[in-house]
């Protein structure tokens, strides 16, 4: 046994508050979980922050750099977001034999192959429960409370912009525009919501969740696509009344007799399954087992302290196995890469 | 690393079966989630199976001495269910050195503490999570998922027979004799249906989920105990139009100012809640954390398969630790008995 893990948390932002401010207020916990104390020993941010935000004995850089050569770094947790620095931080990271959690959706969307395969040929670990639906614990179900099962259908409501649009637009009679308006009052949606309301955010989660139910890396480039803006005119009152369902956006993934198939696109759901219920901001993601049937997960897809929550599972359960000296043992449990993908083409 | 995890299955019943017929089915992946092979070395049932059913190389006995005696065997999966002799093979295979699965909720009611007790004490592992919500990862979930939250609340729809009698009742009109008539022909329902009818198996499992979230046992003798068998003339129509709700009947366990508060009893539901649409035998528990806010978790409660996969998912999850020499080096992830109960009166 380790006698102190030593992680850097590398971004201040959002949920890099959040995680400190979890990891601080739930510090006994953490510590009887992971069976070591858990020390914070550096915070990288774009600016210094003052020391009585960030706690005593955090030291503070600017320069990515200075964690990655820490040679008593085990983690870094990655919350700067965006592609680069992240992506040349991580794989370097890697490089230096740390193990990796992070909560940014973009950098795996787009370099996954190099980051997994780097994490397996050195035997380390990358964890990214934060990436996809927020405090919904989906990475963790996929990967061991479902271990029994086959899974070969997911379908889900990945984007909480969205799924608060069609919220609004359907229960209260509201125009297309007029939801998005209140949204972004409510701050579910960017000053540019192109993002959400193409389907590309929802997009990118579902060829995170598919290629781990695959074992292999399935680009978002194969999903087809297609967001809510042309549901401009639709009689949300006539589906309602008439055809007695609701209008999601839903994700779905299958594993066909032709290959996976991914697919985004406006979906109608009849009133009286799960996701009709799934409302506002929430998230829902359903997993077809072989052994289980349908499970689905529900909860808050986005947010500070959910996505917070995320991060800081991924701490514990990562950390117990750098505790234990088994962290990067068992490659699997990123992505299991004994499966090759056919991928179909949507038509 | 050991080379091989040696487990020995108690039970050939409906589960037993279905554990097995997963066992051999996924056989490739458990392999690689373990980290090492996994061998079903016996067979405990109460009449010796052919082994053409078996599995060539499979041991068989009717005396659970002999697996307990067995120094090779590395963890017991109980399937036999009922107090006895389940709680003596657990406790003398705790004793022996042995890791345990079960997926019997009556064992651990009844004898928690002993159980917990001894594993503590031997530093051994007791796994459960097919013993509450079947097919639904709710343990690991608790344990895992949100490991990074303090759950305060719970509450679900615990037990397939009484939702599937409520959803009948309220979807056809039907009347209660008529519902618990269609519920025993589709299996869902006992001939002596008490158990379930009464709240009692639901009662069950929320003193199990409270316990793993309290950190401490709460009996079921502390649950607020109502059925749905006084709801025959209950007017559902009336409930679903004028007050566009449906009755389900919740486990609700919460930690208040005077300690935790755990009931059972049939309650209004609006029809936009999430729960509202959990129908049929289906089960859904909430759980209420500090950082993640409300997670839903969905799914199958019961069934032959639903329950397997709960079962091996233990067996995955406590194998690899066997394989890789951890199991057992840190007690909480049975229990984690750090805070002290204190079980309020219901009022």
């Amino acid at each position: 046994m380790k006698s102190k893990v030593r992680i850097a948390l590398a971004g201040f932002g959002v949920v890099g508050g959040g995680t400190l401010q979890l990891l601080r207020e739930h510090k006994a916990d953490v510590e009887s979980r992971v069976g070591a104390p858990v020390e914070v020993k550096w915070l990288l941010s774009r600016k210094k922050k003052p020391a009585s935000l960030v706690g005593a004995g955090v030291r503070q850089t600017t320069n990515w750099r200075d964690i990655v050569n820490d040679p008593e770094v085990d983690c870094i947790v990655e919350l700067i977001g965006g592609t680069e620095p992240a992506r040349t931080m991580i794989v370097e990271a890697l490089r230096a034999g740390k193990h990796i959690v992070t909560a940014n959706k973009a950098v795996l969307s787009k370099h996954w192959n190099e980051i997994f395969g780097l994490a397996q040929a050195r035997h380390k670990l990358v964890y990214f429960e934060a990436a996809v639906g927020g405090g919904v614990p989906i990475g963790q179900a996929l990967n061991e409370g479902l271990a029994g099962n086959r899974i070969r259908k997911i379908a889900g409501i990945l984007n909480g912009t969205t799924n608060y649009i069609l919220t609004r637009m359907q229960e209260e009679d509201l125009p297309y525009a007029t939801a998005l308006k209140e949204a972004r009052k409510a701050g579910f949606a960017e000053a540019d919501p192109t993002f959400d309301i193409e389907g590309i955010d929802a997009a990118q989660k579902l060829s995170i969740l598919a290629s781990l139910a695959a074992g292999v890396w399935i680009s978002p480039e194969h999903v087809h696509c297609e967001g809510i803006s042309r549901l401009h005119d639709t009689d949300m009152r006539l589906i309602q009344d008439r055809l007695r369902s609701v209008v999601k956006l839903l994700a779905i993934a299958e594993s066909t007799e032709k290959g996976w198939i991914l697919r985004v696109h406006p979906t109608l759901v009849p009133r009286k399954h799960p996701f009709a219920n799934v409302r506002n901001e929430f998230n829902a993601v359903s997993l077809h087992g072989n052994a289980a049937g349908d499970v689905m997960l529900y909860g808050k897809g986005a947010g500070r302290l959910p996505t917070s929550s995320a991060v800081l599972s991924d701490i514990i359960f990562l950390c117990r196995q750098i505790a234990n000296g088994t962290a990067g043992e068992l490659p699997y449990v990123t992505c299991p890469p004994h499966r090759k993908a056919i991928i179909a083409r949507f038509d």
